[in-house]
């Protein structure tokens, strides 16, 4: 039963558990005491720091263990940003970091005088390092970038925005959650994050490297352990096995890398051709190597994943209809693409080519019928006579995918030259419409603000 | 080899170990996620906050994990405070609290009309209900009580201090980190704060129970995990662990904590008997089953715990000279008694007799080498012919226990009713030369500033 969600959370590497059994013996006493049984802690809780700091690329001192890759996000930031409050109380970050990252930069933004810029990113969901750099301020406390997005594997160009940063006297926190199992953050970074799940480690361990030199305040109330930058009492088991197992991943990533990659390719070139109306979506060269996602017009996502779990494959999706929110991922959004019927693939250490094949024979499947559930127009249904010069479809209260849907099946009631223009209320509407006319060769309009919802207006063209 | 530090850590309960290492194939997922391993962790997870609230005795829905007893405390006063903000911006806690307790009030203390009242102890470490009832305001947004104390062990009059909140309006909230495994916190509390790893579940892994209706508001950034209370991704087989192993330790608790309880009276006892000069401290019948604390005049915490060590018992100290900061714990001094040479024993389950009378005749031999090593003086030294009505002692630049030690040698050389006037820039010299004048029957007069120092008079009365 193949699972393909490792960017959510990583089946605990075979490492990773021989040294959190081995460690439950020896680290279950309190580091900061004197006693054999303490000593015994204190010195696997330094032999770990040691390795995963030389992983990092870091000195020993900088790093300090978190309970979990989001609250060494959480602290790097607040820290960082207290220790350059005299400097200023601007943040800039980019548009497609994970949620803790925003919802740190959320928190700072609620706060007298702080102020936050999102960096754009392009179709792809990468950063322009020009632009980044162009962010910066004079009162520009922090900048914050991923190493790779999360969503859709795109790899963000951290040396020259560091670089830039460097320059700028602004110090880097990048957040490394997705990348840091397939290698070191190259650059001028000043403060890094990640999270020992993702690489196959235990749950219950995050990391935050603050370089010396770059100022830090740790905020919330004072505790002695780890420096005084994660409060509580450390989960040494945990952070042997989180230290064992990134050096375990990493003296497999080059060849895991390689093989994977391969796998993934596969993927971004045979579901275009097995699946019509498909866009698979981030940078296909410039990427993390196990990841990949695509969308699928006229399908929601949510029943996608449903059939694709009933049929063995465990995979996420971006798509509105999958969250509590009702709207899309914020990563798709930045990026402008297609969030209808979303799947992420992002494959396990060790995931073989013949699981690999299984899903792309599975899938084609599964998109054609809940396309035929929901009554999907098919690529190659024929324009019927034109009707009308402009026509309205009234798709309020419908959601991701029907919007879209009802657009599709009327186009060709309109002649070239001729509009449709469609009510809704969805909030996926407003990246998914623009992105079927981009699909489909239609022309994007615009849109209005209607007496309900919204009308998004396109010209047919084709 | 005996660890008797139970109340720093305990050693992972058979019954967690299993638990951990069964959830380590089911629960590494992430539970929101819908696909089967989601799945199966999110049931883990559901079933561990059940059998844990079952334990707490409040409902699933009120409590959370956190990652650690700290972070749970660290949570819950800010997040109370918070939700009550428009109340007023008074806490109060006690004296004697956990330092999480202390730190977290001390952050709230610092910001804009933040105050804390600190509510004193007696000698044995317990807070008067009506003391606690009466530092109540009209603007109190929480107060603070631990159930039990974590360094004498004496129990806390929660119910009627809870009871006393309750008729004010005040929310109450409970550190029970050190009681939990032994029963559930009586009376009417608000919130309740807990930690794993002292009842023999694993580290990294706290609890934060909050009662509906209880006004609270999360602090700090959002985060959807633990219904916003929590941040970052749940550590479900270290929470599978801990609420299996709380689950087995209540269901030895009652047999278990009259078994400890027996030894901990033979400590009690014994003690006193086999080392001359020692000072039991913590209430002997409302107390934890498991823990007593003894302070020895004239010897050195660091050294009587190395000693120890060395003959093979853990234990810890509340003395100042084994701690960074060169003050005595904070417990010892609110409650005004003997910091020197202190020696907390907290037994884990499972300790034998043997283990007990071990110790009891290893303690006896280590203390008198260390006082033959001060040079200090025997409680049977007679007094010489009296030399002058008051002399001076310069303790200046000597730590804990020399000043006290130098008192004790030249106290005979003043008549009755003369004085001796001790000259100590350690901290440690005000908690214990008063409490050396109860134990000795002398008269402590009282401090006063000196030009280096400051000076400490104390009449001879036998």
């Amino acid at each position: 039963m193949p699972y393909f969600d490792a960017a959510s959370s990583a089946p605990l590497h075979p490492v990773a558990r021989q040294a959190l059994q081995a460690a439950l013996d020896e680290g279950w006493a309190d580091p900061a005491r004197l006693y054999r049984e303490g000593r015994r802690a204190r010195l696997l809780l330094d032999a770990a720091r040691e390795a995963a700091a030389d992983a990092v690329g870091c000195r020993p001192d900088e790093l300090v263990f978190t309970p979990s890759g989001t609250q060494a996000i959480h602290a790097g930031i607040s820290g960082a940003l207290a220790g350059r409050r005299r400097v200023g109380r601007h943040l800039v970050v980019s548009a497609v970091e994970h949620s803790a990252v925003l919802h740190a930069a959320q928190t700072h933004g609620a706060t007298a005088e702080g102020t936050v810029t999102e960096a754009p990113v392009d179709r792809t969901g990468r950063v322009s390092p020009d632009v980044f750099a162009s962010l910066l301020r004079a009162d520009t406390a922090l900048a914050c970038l991923q190493s790779a997005n999360h969503e859709v594997g795109t790899e963000q160009p951290v040396a020259e925005v560091a670089e830039a940063c460097r320059a700028a006297g602004t110090p880097l926190l990048v957040d490394a959650a997705q990348s840091l199992g397939w290698g070191p953050v190259e650059g001028a970074w000043s403060l890094l994050a990640a999270s020992a799940h993702k690489w196959g480690g235990p749950a219950g361990v995050g990391l935050l490297a603050v370089r010396k030199g770059a100022r830090f305040a740790p905020q919330g109330p004072a505790d002695e352990r780890e420096s005084g930058r994660s409060p509580g009492f450390e989960n040494i088991p945990a952070i042997v096995a989180a230290a064992a197992s990134l050096r375990a991943v990493r003296a497999e990533a080059a060849d895991e890398a390689a093989r994977l990659k391969a796998l993934v390719d596969r993927i971004r070139t045979r579901v275009p051709e097995l699946v019509p109306d498909v866009e698979v979506v981030g940078d296909p060269v410039r990427r993390l190597p196990h990841l990949v996602t695509f969308s699928c017009l006229y399908v929601d996502g949510e029943t996608v994943l449903h059939e694709l779990d009933r049929a063995g494959y465990s995979v996420s999706s971006g798509s509105s209809c999958t969250s509590s929110t009702l709207t899309p991922s914020h990563v798709l959004r930045a990026m402008g693409v297609l969030s209808e019927g979303n799947v992420r693939v992002s494959l396990p250490t060790g995931t073989t080519e013949e699981e690999v094949d299984g899903f792309l024979q599975a899938l084609p499947g599964v998109v054609s019928a809940v396309r035929e559930r929901l009554d999907a127009p098919s690529s190659a249904r024929p324009s019927p006579s034109p009707a009308a010069d402009s026509l309205v479809v009234d798709a309020l209260g419908k959601r991701c995918p029907i919007p879209v849907i009802e657009l599709a099946k009327v186009i060709g009631d309109v002649p070239i030259g001729g509009t449709v223009t469609v009510l809704s209320d969805d909030e996926a509407a407003r990246l998914d419409i623009p992105a079927w006319c981009e699909m489909r060769g239609q022309e994007y309009v615009g849109e209005e603000k209607a007496a309900e919802g919204v009308a998004y207006v396109v010209r047919r063209l084709s």
